[in-house]
């Protein structure tokens, strides 16, 4: 069994040989064949993976290829965590936001509709070669904007897809820790689009979480207020900071943006990760964030893989789980996978405050996946207008013109 | 036949004089009753409007009573066109957004918000008296915000109400003016809410009109910019003005309000009326806009009285017209109108670019609506989050503290 | 203005003369093109019919032709009246099912389903061309059965169709009739399919009949028992009693079915014709029965043309009028017709008790149309199990081999 | 922990105590309350019972009782598997139907029809005691017919209930037996109502059925014609028998019921139970068949009781998965289990030709819980009506007054 993962020079890829490592029952690997265009984070991470292999007695070939179609070419699972024009790129989608007062971030309001405008054809041409090379092989999605991926390889490729974040496992965690029992104890309603969904009537062992244990749980919440989670009676993704708290998070992410910081981190982290004494993931990792998605990814391949029937929250077509969406629109909701695929469960209504935010807030996303197909300026600027933190026309003009200038290497539908 | 006018001593009274007289024959009215709190306008008022109805050779008695009861008893329509608090809140209204920054609009945003929670309780009380003394009588209202109120009325009592806004007409006017066709050739469909609506696939004599065409049209409109216009290929609202175009018309509008313009004019108006020697409509009504309410109100009520199948755009329940809101939700689109009732018009979906924004305007209605009620504070933050102009948190406790405290003695639902 | 009328050789063409005649002003037909492949039938009409508008003072060319082509092209109404196979094909359509101890009627059942395959065809070809030689005319067909005909043609074809039958006007007449009110005043609402179909909610003026009135109005028919119009609280379609009577009308029919009595009339009828001193409706058409037709075509003629906004019950597709059935599946339903088309009015939902059968029903239409149009057996098959009246499987597999043979001539699509 | 078991005296009860000696981990069952109104047969299972359990090794306490509220009292799971007035009464089910030339079968038809209104009033009383006394305990209900219990008890009381059928695993036992694999690797898509359900999409390991694979499959089936099977492209529960083969089917039963030879095969049956001799399952309950609900029972109790998030096929509320269905009409539907209760899954729309078949049976099911709960005769009626094997109003009358007449003593709401 070959799985190949593309983007690889990612400093997220030890965690996937962490866990892979300790399931070779479940998902027998024999090769990993890693593919990157940046060559030399893919030199540093392939060496380090191999040691990092052999320091964990996880016996696997491990390749490296800057060819895609090789890559893919045999792959039960292609694992893909792309960053199109890398974190340069990204402070690029970052800042131009912020310079007009918008919110500047890598997945949410206009920082995310640039993000996606590069991503969703680098990522149809990935799924196209799945399609054609290795029909058979599920992709793997973390790439944000990992829902409007996922709607966009679903309505124009026949590559099977899983779009994963880790945020759906994100309540149980939370209540587990706010109230004293285990994570596996906690259940949960959850619905809505990738970073703008929404956890509520949550169990633990079939008992409703009584008002005072569910402040307790939202008291676990940093980015958004407390008495913002007891007024909707549900746990926002934290994502909703950016829609409830747009002012402040605009304010704070003036000094340093995400990408600002990670850049810093990731200096450090290449620097460990050449290091050839270094065996072990380093201690600079931690900083780094996004961990868990490896937890999501093994879940779901074990469950593709052995026709277990896993619970899992998937970015997949709403097929009327969410009554006032499309049946074709991408949600973000707990799914039942097996070796048949992503089968979606039904949930109970999102909270009354919070359907109409997620009804723009798709609209926008649709309109953005067209729009980066197309590279129709038309439907581009209809995005930005359909998004509620950049409805604006005279601004989002001026945005989308900086954005499809800043990024027109990565733009080609747009400029030709 | 009686009908009654609530807040009569509104400009707009003599309009509904003046077309009433032309339709004895349809409507029939013997006693027009006018009922205001505000006795000095009424008292000029009616004054007026039996000059001006004796100039017109309009034969019918016209009484005055500050009693809502009396008034409604026994009559067949209930005009209902009042404005809580007078011009002066308007002003409080409008400023108070302003001031933070926020669209100032005494429909839109958090202006409107403010209006909906001072005028739906009234609205309430007149529709309760409605449904004792006068059970089959129609409720005819033109009080803004005409979809919230409408959705209250449905809601929460067991009047009948045609909630009107001449705002249905428009794409026909404007198309007739920009092709040099008669307006009674237009067709088109048009849906969403009241002020958050769209008209598309127009037709003149069943031919749609060719892009050349639609650009003439589209030039008719000054609120939004004729690029959107075409980008859409739908005619907005004008008040999407203040989505499209928030900051350029938070700038026009922190110079001078409409609610402070109106002040000034009505001060020349009730000068006017008041005169004795006036009795037809003065020029100054003219500055004051907001015409063709009666036109609309007339067509409405000839269908209702005569069972005549006319049709109007009102806002009633939605029962499926746009699948993506609540079947109970109150929108605003073409019905068919006869003795029988109001009967919604199936419509295509509106253009692909809004149906999210209809949707999280919808979500702040039904919020708005349930607050108004309730005078639940959590409930009335939640409406101003699901606003896509008022979804900051931060901001909207801010403005929602201002709201309650500066209209305290019109919300004693919230303060007791 | 050139209309014409495809198999006009049917004793239906001499009420659409006389209908025409009326309507000079709102309809001015310059050339009426007779059409039919029954030459002895449309030289007898044509000659009659010439009579007939010289008598009625109805100035108008009416020419007749065995060219399909030649009578559309040019035409702004085509009006479509055929029988593929005519009388003596319609008594197959009733005797296979009878012997098997079935309905057998030429709408409902196998005796509609062996109409369908048969007519379809014929009618797609027609539409299709409509759609070549006169794309902005519309067929105004009241070819049976005429629901599915509409969904073949929405489906099939580019044509515009209005799908008409006068049963929709049937609740006013019979309330008109039975409480002694005007038609014009009386009002309900309508649902379901063609044939297939229910009033109520019935209004007088807009008051609700008492239920001592309604039992009235259920006392005019005579088709469907009174027990079960009132347990139903709503007056079905007259074909209702091939379902709730079916034994008792099975066994009438075995006597003699409608098929074997016009042919008995038709011969009176055509002698009549003939005779070169008849220019008037003999007496012998009333014996014929099915008039009405003519009102309603001039109803829909006359919106179309004349951007009317009238409502008609026509035949179009659902577009979630019905929540139980697909947005395409063609129904039957009040519209407003003008010259933008035909847009469905809201209805409430039928009455409880029937709208299992309505789905039942209309599944079976869309297999069948399905299967007409694709010739194939086991969609034939399929359509028949999914029907009420023949859902046994082993009895259908025989009626299906019994129709098919039967009608081989006419059913290329299956035997080629 | 306690269970009870509700109709105790039922030859079930032994598969249930064969598989908790088996789960005494996973349900550590404390005590057995054996509940049943007919003392002889309860007297006789609770010694064969105890007998049993002490040759399995299953340390439990046996009780018996004819108290309702006592078993019920402390219980954890209500196990109900009723038959009101025994088999004796099952026999005038079926043999009405059948001396007027319908099925006479114990779920389909008016058989169905006849023992729904007798047991849903039960089921009810029994639903309500557990509301009042155990309220967070689950009724596991197998008695029949299944579908319209859980329908009345979702409607009509606060007790939660998994209303259970062994037809959801068929497709599984089939697949495997007809093509060598195991049932745990095969999975399908589920839909429709109890004995009105179709799987489909079957696959293994993943891999969809090949046209062959699927024919072996098909072949597997008795109850249906192989090449309708292949024509549906689906596997339809054995009961749609009833429907495909409706005139083979009642030639069959004339001759002997079930029910008459379940009566005989329950004779020799409580002789064996009877024997202090046996102490195992007696060769004489092979023949009595219905076995497997004590499989799907221990399922669902082990993941409500251990918070497993466990697939069954569960009768429950719609819930937007059918979208033809009513919101809150009870469906057959796999679910996951836990100890928050039963989810569906969404599933693609069932076959093209049964649909309209599902929502026949569906408005029948609705109508006859309506007409089970008010006793109103016109609702029972309209039941039949709706019912496609009983849609003659002539004999549904007939039938229905047979119905009522034979059941008296049972159907107190319909003669008080």
């Amino acid at each position: 069994m070959k799985i190949c993962i593309i983007g690889a020079g990612s400093p997220y890829t030890p965690e996937l040989i962490e866990r892979l490592a300790t399931m070779t029952e479940e998902l027998p690997v024999t090769e990993i064949a890693m593919m990157d265009l940046d060559e030399k984070r893919l030199e540093i991470m392939q060496n380090f993976c191999i040691r990092y292999a052999a320091n964990l007695g996880f016996k696997v070939k491990i390749t490296k290829t800057t060819d895609r179609k090789k890559a893919i070419n045999g792959s039960s699972f292609v694992n893909t965590q792309i960053r199109v024009g890398g974190n340069a790129v990204r402070i690029i989608d970052e800042r131009i936001p912020l310079s007009m007062g918008f919110v500047g971030q890598e997945t949410t309001g206009a920082g995310g509709f640039s993000k996606a405008l590069r991503t969703i054809p680098a990522m149809l041409a990935i799924a196209n070669d799945v399609a054609k090379l290795s029909p058979d092989a599920w992709i793997i999605n973390y790439t944000n904007p990992t829902g409007l991926v996922a709607e966009a390889i679903e309505l124009h490729s026949k590559a099977k897809i899983a779009g994963l974040c880790s945020g759906g496992v994100m309540a149980a965690a939370c209540t587990a820790e706010a109230i004293g029992c285990k994570p596996e104890d906690v259940r949960y309603e959850y619905a809505g689009l990738n970073h703008m969904n929404f956890s509520y009537n949550i169990t633990v062992k079939g008992v409703p979480l009584t008002a005072e244990q569910f402040e307790c749980v939202a008291e676990q919440f940093t980015e958004v207020d407390k008495d913002l989670i007891l007024a909707l009676n549900a746990l926002p993704s934290g994502y909703l900071q950016y829609y409830f708290h747009t002012k402040k998070r605009i304010r704070k992410m003036k000094k340093r943006t995400r990408g600002e910081a990670v850049m810093l981190l990731e200096q450090d982290l290449y620097r460990d990760f050449a290091d050839p004494a270094v065996n072990t993931k380093p201690e600079s990792l931690k900083k780094r964030g996004g961990g868990g998605y490896a937890n999501v990814a093994m879940n779901v391949m074990n469950a593709l893989h052995n026709n277990k029937d896993s619970i899992a929250v998937v970015n997949t077509a709403n097929r009327g789980v969410l009554s006032f969406l499309p049946d074709k629109a991408v949600i973000e909701v707990p799914c039942i996978v097996n070796a048949s695929g992503i089968t979606p469960l039904v949930q109970s209504t999102p909270p009354n405050a919070v359907w109409g935010l997620i009804a723009a807030v798709k609209n926008y996303e649709s309109l953005t996946v067209e729009a980066a197909v197309s590279g129709c300026r038309t439907t581009a600027l209809l995005a930005l207008l359909a998004h509620p933190l950049t409805g604006d026309a005279d601004e989002a003009r001026i945005l989308l013109d900086k954005i499809l200038e800043a990024h027109k290497e990565y733009l080609p539908a747009f400029w030709n």
